[in-house]
């Protein structure tokens, strides 16, 4: 199978896709911005009128973000969904993406693996109305490039540089268990099947917080999503608004055992390690934002609207840097760093 | 250094570039769509109204589309340029790009070549209006995932599906020279120095067409950028408008002999050898697009006001598929293929 074949055969829409997507006026047309999708030298998309377009764009390495083995499909929604992530820190609506694939020969000749990854791919392209527009594919060491297009009114995007002091420091769903996954596919620690299986769809399915982030546009003063670790990301906003913040572990901790399968990992665990794995562990694709106190029932019913767990678990404070404030009250520094690909 | 430092001295803007495209009010602002660049979770754009935005991805592998051994500076004038070149296919006016990129340890450790890779592609960014605004840096085999945003007013796109029967083919500046040089540096064959080094640079830093895909606005037809050789991308637009082509020979030939450096070649190969390089070679990045035959004058006026060399090499036809007119009358069928990256 040649180059624009396996485009063709994989990643094209689908009837169900194209249906929603494509920019005919069909009866029950949906309003649509892709004007031209894959096959030209360019896609072409019409953003609304007074609309600002959000821009991001993520690589993956075989063997660094994704293992050898990883199932093709939650290897083409992770793709996906790691982009959109950032779509949903900045509080922008999902248009449209773009995919760059290198493929070494055993891939481009594996029909199987292909079309599970496009299928994982689509599936998450089509819950969040973010179809693929368009692309490249050339053979080389596995890699997928990524790049997705958003868009928010003019002025609305949820900015790192916008946190204020006084703030309070919110963050979504449960953080740690892709690290925690991660850590049993290396080898560093064992964990229960069922907490192994759930732990694993966390690392290699992660759910990005689109209807999130679109709730809190108007109400949080700062956002960032969390996948270098809780701390460097926050560290991010930190630094980003000349600002500090103060986390409470009590609250981080009860974050981390918000998800129902969490129970069963503080047995495995001391309390130290398990907050560890929720500040540094990474990979979570959370949300990580701060508001005003007075704003608390306003992200309560953004949560809500949008089906979220929220958890308020600290402070912005006028001091820089990165405290933690321990349940015997004694404050801490916290290294506001985040995972670094180049680190020796 | 560790990856964050790595974006901050290499890929965040310098001050000439800022000045030109930060989105601030300075005394001799330029209007610039780049809202927010590097440093947050989305770079955000602001098309200016009316406009639909034209995306194209590319990635560059080495090895496969650059040898290790390129000059930094030229593989990022060149991974770049690959891109703008689709933008000059669709007419669009270039607004930012992003730069996902791969790096092998000692690439990230290498000062020097990181700065000539982002100077190289700095220089163009400039000279096109076309600033990084953001991207992805990961550990990896070297790769680079470019990917540019253009924005071209609604309904005014050149397409590949336009093309109509009776249309002049045209082909801008000349053909080949990136595959001569190709074949030199892979040892297919040799050239004198002086020749090599022209060629090379063709190959090295290609000119994307930009002027000329905007002057076309409205004059064109259909278009497509000469990237995979002429016979195949022609072979593009000619599938995608349901039509065929016949090319004369004689007419392409003085394509290839118009560049200055290319009368030296002629006497290295023969003539047919010259024809496949000009039909089949490459990575020439120059613009194959059709308009009727009453828009001659039209289109001369578009090449001269952007000072592009361009030649009428044929005609488009009903019936489908490549033809070439030889000198001596006879018509042969062509292929009308593209370069297949999964080719055996």
């Amino acid at each position: 199978m040649g180059e624009f074949e396996l485009i063709d055969r994989h990643f094209k829409p689908k009837p169900a896709a194209a249906r929603l997507h494509q920019a005919t006026a069909a009866p029950d047309s949906i309003a649509t911005p892709v004007v031209l999708g894959i096959g030209d030298d360019c896609a072409l998309l019409q953003p609304a009128p007074g609309m600002q377009l959000a821009i991001s764009t993520d690589m993956l390495v075989e063997g660094r973000h994704f293992l050898p083995d990883v199932a093709p499909a939650r290897l083409g929604h992770k793709a996906l969904a790691v982009n959109l992530s950032d779509l949903a820190a900045c509080g922008a609506e999902p248009l449209a993406c773009t995919l760059a694939l290198a493929l070494p020969p055993e891939r481009a000749r594996d029909d199987a693996w292909l079309a599970a990854l496009a299928g994982g791919l689509w599936a998450l392209a089509d819950a969040q109305r973010c179809p693929l527009v368009g692309g490249d594919t050339t053979a080389g060491p596995l890699n997928l490039c990524l790049t997705v297009f958003g868009q928010v009114p003019a002025g609305q995007a949820l900015r790192r540089d916008g946190a204020r002091v006084g703030d309070d420091v919110w963050v979504s769903g449960t953080l740690g268990h892709a690290r925690l996954a991660l850590g049993a596919l290396r080898g560093e620690w064992t964990l229960p099947p069922q907490l192994l299986a759930a732990a694993r769809t966390r690392l290699e399915c992660p759910t990005p917080r689109i209807a999130l982030g679109l709730a809190l546009r108007g109400i949080a003063h700062s956002a960032a999503d969390v996948s270098d670790g809780l701390a460097g990301d926050l560290g991010h906003i930190l630094r980003a608004s000349a600002v500090g913040a103060c986390l409470d572990a009590q609250e981080t901790m009860k974050t981390i055992a918000a998800g129902a399968f969490s129970a069963s990992a503080e047995g495995l665990f001391d309390r130290q390690t398990l907050l560890r794995l929720a500040l540094t562990g990474g990979d979570d694709y959370e949300l990580v934002f701060t508001a005003p106190p007075d704003a608390r029932s306003a992200v309560q019913a953004a949560g809500q609207a949008s089906a979220t767990p929220l958890a308020r678990i600290g402070r912005i404070e006028a001091e820089p840097g990165l405290r933690l404030l321990g349940a015997d009250g004694r404050i801490e520094p916290l290294a506001a760093r985040a995972f670094d690909h180049f680190a020796p």
